[in-house]
């Protein structure tokens, strides 16, 4: 056992001595993912996609809840329509793939592989939306989408990858306002007590908010290695797309108005951050709330007579209780200690003749990898508290991580030295000159990541610049 | 009201007079679909792709039950893995989307937008596949795929669709057979007892096989205008793409063995079969198995004091029973009773002032039209019965219908004159030659649809050539 147990683990780079390599290796040992034959496309395996299955199935509990209607709209769009709002194709098209050709023939106008969805909902839109009667349109969609990146990581950065993508029409500015936030909303509440992710909330710059929007609010997290990671958007269009393609109703007094939309997206990016937040140099930790198995349960000595049949019954004791699962497979228990804290599951359940002789099971913790003796008697109520344990445990870890990885700084050097000592967030003030965003990024390599809500006069000046401050901003190098 | 619901039905042409149109009609008028902007390609609206989340996931249950995972493979397939298996590249490469740039450059190789998914699976299980403990190997994915048709029909042939394809790989010839078997038994369970659509089950001939399998399984429906739709397929490969891309593992003796494999799938195209078996003049015809809302509550004379307090009460009392949605919108009853007409609501729930005087309320099937008073303190024990009642009677109808429309012929001149008068399917016997086939699809237009599990000998002699017979198979004209 010994033995197997370090082979296991030295499959996985230590996060400390390669970060990256780390991730790469959680991800193929835990079986999340493997790569695709075209360059930059993954195949996710069924543990992985197990996890993001109950990420999608609250998530869209959530935006159904809030009123959204799910649709499918086509994967092509033709390059006419993308070209409709400037910004917009401006942004997209550098990462667009394109398709030529139908069978044998060459087509007369090329086809984008959709990289997103704006361009395809606000041609219907603008079909479709005649009246304020017909507003709000609320609509979601759960899809995959092609950006053709020159460097790609699995689940952080893959040429096609999975999100659902929110578009709604609203018939004025207020109205889209309350739903960006609203979304905004969905996405942390999810994130946090689902992924047990803590994610600061605010506004992106202009300089980094998305092609074609008014503004951007986002979700960021903060990694392990110290780097943030944006979790998910929420934009506001005004009335931009609007005006590019003709979107209007006739309001209560008969007057021809644009509508203002949004749109929002949650991506398969997020199963990045879950490995990178939780995850540690034994493998992945996959928080109960979302685990496709909650607690694994080990025979010990299962060659023994009553061993297995005891198993069992646990199972089947506890299956409406919490999602379980059983190992009755004729590997050593060691190995199947390893496999089941590699793939991260909460707790396992460990029940060997001992124990059975004293009518208890032990319980051992993913997370802390503390062991725990309980009563048979007492399983059915102990083992929802130690999961509901296990998600507070995680999302508080995360939390110290982050206050202990967010800084303040008011001049470049202290900047520059917190960043390089400490990584991690960093607070600090913003004229509101994209020039002194550009030149933050060249000389630290930290982008502006946000513009809180929660804003805080740490200081009268730029950081950069020394002119007067404008707002607080969030500075970190970011994946 | 009369004038209101005389225009509603203006709107859908009689099947009787034209049935393509009858069926564009109401794809369109029950607001399920609208067309994209590249040719061929189809919005799925609100109502419905709610239709097909709940096809999805009574099936999604039922793949997982039967052992299956779900993963996520690429959209994209390198040409050169679709060239590995020749038959198979023959069958799809007429109708592949190509796509040759990726942003601004051109690509080395042209990739594929996956048509099927069969190339990228075995490319995979070639690599992860070792030895006898790795098998079976059972995937699913919930996909969309592109086939570059030439002529398109909403859900019924589109250029995209969406559909779950399995993949599974099998250490015999024999536990692939039994892969086949048992996942047409799971299409036909869904189909008949949630579509409420009866099937024949059986087998295709060479002709009419998935391109590169050793057979392929069907289930065969028959639509309202007596022709029939391929409902959903289960292909047994054999080891022909094993072969093909070389996926082989070691047997208990440690033989090197090829695997033997399997693929499946049911598309979006059932949402057709459900439009043209359950639908009629009036709109579509939802079982309440799958309907999104089982039951609307309408109130009459709601301006009435007490009327929308109440309907909103009886909605609270019913929402945990049955899926029932209230319309309180100021639109007139008759209006709202013709628009859940057309959209296929299993039962109309009425109440107005006389109602509530009398604490009953009015129950009106869509499948047939009938009125039933039922006191409110019987309700909850009748809807459901409701439902179940409408469920089998739909699927009644439906038999009955197939019944009436399944023929039997011995000579080409019996075959043609009842292909004439009756449509539907014909039964006749077959010599197994390729070139009867053929000729009959020339003759007739009828194509053969399966060789029936369940064979009866109708006659000794091919109803095409006067040869030995071998086979019993249905024929009729298909979508
Ligand atoms: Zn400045
Ligand atoms: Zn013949």
């Amino acid at each position: 056992m010994g033995k197997k147990n370090k082979q296991f683990v030295e499959n996985v780079t230590a996060m400390e001595d390669d970060f990256a390599r780390w991730y790469t290796d959680v991800v193929k040992q835990a079986d999340l993912v493997d790569y695709g034959p075209v360059r930059g496309t993954m195949i996710i395996k069924p543990d992985g996609f197990a996890i993001w299955e109950n990420i999608r199935d609250e998530l869209d509990r959530q935006i159904k809840a809030t009123g959204h209607s799910n649709v499918s709209f086509p994967l092509f769009v033709p390059e006419r329509l993308l070209q409709k709002e400037k910004d917009h194709v401006e942004g997209f098209a550098p990462e667009v793939a394109w398709v030529t050709h139908g069978g044998e023939d060459k087509l007369a106008e090329r086809i984008a592989v959709r990289p997103t969805s704006e361009a395809l909902f606000s041609d219907y839109y603008s079909k479709n939306i005649h009246s304020y009667r017909d507003l709000p349109m609320l609509y979601n969609q759960w899809a995959n989408v092609v950006r053709w990146e020159k460097t790609t990581r699995p689940f952080l950065r893959s040429s096609e990858f999975h999100w659902q993508e929110g578009h709604t029409a609203h018939a004025t500015d207020a109205d889209a306002s309350e739903e960006t936030d609203r979304m905004l909303g969905v996405y942390a509440d999810v994130v946090e007590n689902y992924l047990a992710i803590p994610v600061y909330k605010g506004r992106k710059t202009d300089k980094e908010k998305f092609a074609g929007a008014k503004y951007t609010l986002t979700i960021e997290a903060l990694m392990h290695d110290g780097k943030a990671l944006q979790s998910a958007t929420s934009h506001h269009f005004g009335s931009g797309f609007a005006e590019a393609f003709d979107i209007t109703y006739l309001d209560e007094n008969g007057e021809s108005q644009f509508v203002h939309q949004t749109s929002w997206g949650l991506s398969t990016r997020i199963m990045g951050a879950l490995i990178m937040v939780h995850g540690d140099n034994r493998g992945l930790v996959v928080p109960p709330q979302i685990a496709p198995t909650q607690a694994m349960i080990v025979p010990v000595a299962q060659h023994k007579e009553g061993v297995l049949d005891k198993a069992y019954d646990l199972r089947d004791e506890m299956k409406d209780l919490v999602r379980v699962g059983i190992d009755a497979s004729d590997k050593k228990p060691g190995w199947k200690f390893n496999e089941y804290e590699m793939k991260g599951i909460p707790v396992r359940i460990e029940m060997g003749p001992k124990d059975i002789e004293k009518d208890q099971v032990v319980l051992v913790r993913r997370d802390t990898g503390e062991k725990e003796f309980v009563a048979r008697t007492d399983l059915e109520a102990r083992l929802p508290v130690l999961l509901d344990e296990i998600q507070q445990n995680l999302f508080d870890k995360a939390l110290a991580h982050r206050v202990e990885k967010t800084s303040v700084a008011t001049d470049m050097d202290e900047f520059k030295q917190t960043l390089d000592q400490k990584s991690g967030f960093i607070k600090a003030m913003w004229c509101g000159d994209m020039s002194c965003e550009e030149k933050i990024k060249e000389d630290t390599g930290a982008t502006s990541r946000l513009i809180p809500f929660e804003q805080e006069s740490i200081a009268d000046t730029c950081v950069c610049c020394g002119k007067e401050a404008k707002e607080l901003v969030y500075w970190a190098k970011a994946y």
